[in-house]
């Protein structure tokens, strides 16, 4: 039931939109939906062009403040046997928009490569990379696991 | 693009998985996908008789150290003027497994009747109550608002 390493970030590698969690200083947690992308080994994702509510940089003071991050993918399905989730827990940094970097330059890059949706609107935002230091996964049973 | 409380609510109520983020005492965060319900104004969840990894426990865990919870329920389109999500922070409870109390009855009750996938297999471990302080939602466009 448990999935590997490998099938975890198998799975990170497959999924379309992933779950950040986030925590202030004081320990209140705080969840958003991200786009993102594997590049060198870590996850990333950038402050793009989709509107943003006003509390949109919470994630970004959350990670000034406090770097462990959660990332999770999963499926639902009503038959609870397919059920399936991965979590990347690591630790993020923040790249300030209007700095060149090489860092930066490849998140953009692997962003741009994953989603069609960046054609002509490349990030300009913050980059965020979070350095994985644990995959781990679950999956309901053996037909979800593949 | 903000959804007012009640439509984050009605978010909340229409779906079928949310994630649940929770912290533990050094602010160190953690993200799992739940099944829930509403009862009563308040967000439940329960550990039932999904098979579990040996981590199942993080979130009863962190939350006996640090009650503050955020969830999130979300929809992911490739047309991201469909994108929306909706988030409930507030404050988390457990209800440990073997205790009887009208609250723990009506979570159990609440989520018997969303999920028919509880039919016969009542959830009978630790039941979580969250109450909501806040309510908040964003969606990418006017046809992402209903």
């Amino acid at each position: 039931m448990r999935l590997s390493d490998e099938q975890a970030r198998e799975r990170f590698r497959r999924s379309r939109v992933a779950r950040l969690a986030t925590a202030d200083a004081e320990a209140v947690p705080h969840v958003v939906p991200v786009t993102f992308a594997l590049a060198g080994g870590r996850l990333c994702f950038a402050v793009d062009h989709k509107p943003k509510s006003t509390t949109m940089l919470r994630r970004l003071r959350n990670i000034d403040q406090n770097p462990p991050v959660s990332l999770l993918v999963d499926h639902y399905d009503e038959d609870w046997t397919y059920l399936w989730w991965a979590r990347a827990d690591g630790t993020a940094t923040v790249l300030p928009a209007g700095t060149a970097s090489a860092a930066r330059d490849e998140s953009v890059r692997a962003l741009c490569e994953k989603y069609g949706q960046y054609a002509g609107r490349t990030p300009q935002g913050p980059v965020v990379r979070i350095d994985v230091s644990r995959w781990s996964g679950w999956c309901a049973s053996s037909h979800a696991a593949t």
